[in-house]
């Protein structure tokens, strides 16, 4: 295969896709043992929502930012969607957020506490209120609700209960919108996590209805898991919702996707295209859930995006004709061969070339760099308390 | 607590326990690197029925024999039902196999190949005529299907395809027969296996119908899985079939039950009380599924089948009105204290009395060393050829 | 073997065990998503000293507690040693820490920058200098250097400057004095860590001399790794300092010693004994490293040495010469059995006596929950800023 | 960067580059639930040595042949190398094998027993006999000693009698050989492996002298563990003797190199050249290990030795003074980006044409498929027994 005529022939198939971004990804992060602040970061919602709207224009990719609730709190949604479309993008995902309530020290939604279940129930309905404001379609869910140690909890009843707090929050959804559950393996729980698994976020959406989807964040299985496996079974499953991308080499490590393993990432989105999870025809939702502890953010942002481009082009190539019918024979270094060769099929030169066709920098880290925008963020966003996570 | 007391609380619920035994541990079994044979071993699967009787009239714990098709396969299975009841055991779940055939090669409910996957349906249709005849309630299906590169196979149509096998053989099922689909984390299959997870297995089943349930084998998970809260899970949903018990360090190390993790085994077991899978009224099976590698293989049933009860009094022994209370308080150390007091409570001689007063010998190990069986069966068992996997 | 007759033997052998305890356990720590405060954490130096020596008072466990600088640092430590020798505990471990000062962003004894690098050997100099004042034995390092992206840094480059740097620190050590090496898979450096497993300790310190030793936290490996088997070969090479004792599911989860996984612990400690790392002629120190993320710290910090006493009570009670008889004739199962036969025993009666006739409380949870000091510490400590990591 | 210029200027340090084949790679192999053999497979050591030749021939690469003895144990080791030599390759690295001998159950060079340690020295010396008469540099021992239950074996006299029987080895080397020790981290043994990890590896060599070194194999490691830095650690200790090369999802799986992370291969190419571990002046042998199980073997090797020499490419690439800058100016996405350039190349249009203009086929893999070699061995090949691992 000549990478010319391939990417010309899937180069259409590149148009519209989106990689919505989080709006934390601009603020300050780090690790339990220290949180490095930068030049520059965000003192407020609106200058967030400037650097996700900076990522867009350089790269075309990421036309919408998701929320975290209480975070990107806000007096006027209204106003604040309105300056997001002044800047080019808009709001998306709101993500709840029940962990940094001392109420929520021993669960939220799962809580024994009839009162801390309900107080964490009323905070997804006022995210629902928001999205009602913002026009947003998902409300995605992560709970960081588990124990420490074992006897520490009853798993069944936190389950049982889980099932109910979900049932009324899904109630109140709206006829457009999605309840959206993700699954994480371990952390900050240590012992168990109640919703640990796509079977358990499975299972629970499964139980509410159509509306209730899972999300798949690719930093959080247990060592050796095949991703893509569970990316095609949800999707046969019709529960894909979306997905967090990030990449990691041990743990919620929060890269950069497509930094530690490009060849997973590669084989993920070749399912997402072979199970019908891309495309405008796919409701499946492409997000990035990052954290930058020692690289530039913004950058950080744009070479993501780029990432999931390159590979989502790499996949597009794949010969599909090719690979089924060496599938089928059993031929197995045939088959084998199909995929590698559109994966390492070098696509940035082409990208290059159609970025530019379209308006687009040939390319946007190097367009970013000499763009100012960071030597005048770095000058302008004096005083004020840079945001993070808390 | 006092031991004492405690266990007398809980003596009755011993009554009945009854662990299945896998006909092949008593076979040669090993590694891909070496099989060591030992004097004494089976070389017909009604001597392999007598050593599984004697595990049983040595421990009262292991009044069946599952049995492995074709390794087990005889002429007459009356013959062979009446043979294990004359020694004191009866014929239970019939294990297919469909991973020794060179037609298997590349998968065989999920084969491409519509022959290949009627071979296999063919010989599970094939078992359910066994089970008629022996009167086995459980089929159990373990898949050995899967790929070793990526692109090799078609993930999504070898998912469709088991779906479609599993029907049609659900389908011939008897109203009181059940089909107990096994899920394994990796291995014979190195990228991918078709049924990795409790979650694809629980997917397969509930698209079965209510007599499809699923079967946990305690080594077939990534590391790091909180496998107590899958047993919570499947309980939950009502579709945990079986166990296969087993321990691991790293894989699929098939080790005698409690050897590496004791306090897993009790944490599991702890679960399938607190979720109504233990007791006359459940119908989770308990079986083991291990390898004798290294170690004799009689005496290494006996182990195991006394783990289990072991870890199952020390389990039932838990204060759940205590842990309880300490769970709803918050009092996290209280809680796992509670625990903890359950699993260090030495239960052992408590057990060596409670057999006895019910005409077994106090220590089973110590009274097998002494019966002269094993020196029996090496002095008897000669000629012929041991058994093995194949 | 009677627990009773075999702990009579043994007893004398639990006299002088010491644990030290970390003074930041006293303190408040979380995740990187959320830090739970609780009442009645020190606000000050000298009320963790008076916390940990009431584990000490209540144990007879815990004589000394290790500082760390500059969480620790005082203007006397003439008068911090005068202090804890008042309340029956001395000053152990000092812990260097170049992780939170936003020099070592991408890292201090290994920077490529010479004056941060200096700037790092500095602060362990002054480190030096405050065990000179306290009567400190051990300068225990652990480094967060790494790196979170192929390509970021310079791994061999790297590591020549931290034989460097250490070899600077070590040339200052005074002759009573000990470097001690601790090694960490991974965290909060995601892609690579400088001193990541205990071959690399073990090569480093072996380049500086016989006062460089390795400190093996028991959290600190990857999933599966056999931790007794390096404790054992690390007493064989002469080369382990010191624990830093916890428990993990799945990665530093900084867990209650002995709470995740009893037997391992019972296995490392059965190493330790073996390999002549305990008892008044060994010089391998016992420390706790530990987070009490949501249980009470100080009933924390008294269950853990309480489990580490009572696990090295039953590895003492293997009986070694049947074991090693076991071991020479190949008798798998029964050396086994004489392994868990120890495991198995239940010690906590014989320890309760062994408390109380040595003036202590038989229960030492009970008795701390009974004596009003957290009642106490949590009305007089109000106001001020309670303590934590940063 | 181009490629073409950039191919252009590495393109000499190509020249020379050879890993050696193991003879087993072209027997039959399997798991230990199937072994599927396939036509055309050797019956004799010949037979293998010619389907090794082969490889050579397509691709210039595999100049010699790795021995295990006694799978290739013939009468005349002069008439085999002339064979070979008429072939275009050599005989290479004898590999021992202790692991298929009833007597070794308990293990070998560290049994308890000292005369089956004795009978394993002298296989051992018996391999030296060997490299003797075939000219071999390397005996390469890799070690199934450990054992599957905890208690089974003492760890530590364990670790000493195989450093007295290395030493016993060592002693018989001649000037010009080496002793080569490989680890891996679990199986065939499950609870503990003797020589498990690279500490433990370089204690053992550097206790033996400066002939004795350390052999990588990149799928000995636990989960998640860096290879790459201990490719750099063994290079910076200069204990790196050799590699063997193979990939992995989850164990020892033993796939084709670079089949299952590409960019893990990568990195540790550009640690092999970065510590000098690549091209004339290093004594670092390149090695395959690996089993064809499902796939075709001669193509299997084939794909194998050309996916080292495409990402060998990559790696030489790098444009080491870019890395340099940026890394030195914490530059982390620049770095990253001068790694990523090098590893997203697309090499193989440049290597096509630099093997055409050395008289190679530029499609190597092709070049066999038609080159009739495979249906030829297919015709010839018939009775007789194929060769496996046994």
């Amino acid at each position: 295969m000549t990478s010319q005529s391939g990417f010309a022939a899937i180069a259409d198939r590149l148009e519209g896709q989106a990689i919505e971004l989080p709006s934390w990804a601009f603020g300050n992060s780090g690790t339990r043992f220290k949180v490095f602040g930068t030049a520059g970061t965000p003192r407020s919602v609106k200058e967030k929502i400037a650097d996700a709207a900076t990522v867009h224009r350089f790269t075309g990719l990421a036309p919408s930012v998701a929320l975290h609730i209480p975070w990107d709190k806000v007096d006027d949604y209204a106003a604040l969607s309105a300056y997001a479309e002044d800047h080019g993008v808009r709001l998306g995902t709101i993500n709840s957020n029940t962990f940094q309530d001392d109420d929520y020290k021993f669960g939220a939604l799962t809580h024994v506490d009839a009162k801390i279940r309900q107080k964490a129930i009323d905070h997804h309905l006022e995210c629902l209120d928001i999205m009602d404001a913002t026009g947003s379609r998902d409300l995605k869910i992560w709970l960081a609700d588990g124990s420490n140690y074992p006897g520490q909890a009853d798993l069944r009843g936190r389950q049982d209960r889980l099932a109910e707090s979900l049932a009324t929050i899904y109630e109140r959804l709206g006829a457009d919108q999605r309840l959206v559950l993700e699954y994480k393996f371990f952390e900050p729980a240590f012992y168990h996590t109640d919703v640990p698994d796509w079977g358990t976020a499975y299972a629970q959406v499964t139980a509410l209805g159509d509306r209730a989807v899972v999300c798949l964040d690719t930093g959080h299985h247990a060592p050796g898991t095949n991703i893509e496996f569970i990316v095609m079974q949800l999707l046969r499953l019709g529960k894909l919702g979306s997905f967090d991308f990030n990449s990691r080499f041990y743990a919620d490590d929060d890269l950069i996707v497509g930094a530690a393993d490009p060849f997973q990432l590669f084989r993920i989105l070749f399912e997402v295209i072979r199970g019908g999870g891309y495309g405008p025809d796919s409701e499946v939702a492409f997000m990035l859930d990052q954290c930058h502890n020692v690289e530039e953010k913004i950058p950080g942002q744009i070479r993501s995006v780029l990432n999931v481009q390159e590979m989502t082009a790499r996949a597009l190539l794949v010969d599909s004709d090719a690979l089924e019918a060496a599938q089928e024979s059993g031929d197995v270094l045939g088959a084998h061969q199909v995929l590698m060769d559109a994966f390492y099929t070098d696509v940035r030169g082409d990208l290059a070339e159609w970025r530019a066709s379209r308006g687009l920098p040939a390319d946007p880290m190097r367009a970013y760099a000499e763009s100012g925008y960071q030597a005048e963020i770095e000058a302008t966003r004096v005083g004020g308390t840079q945001l993070s996570w808390t």
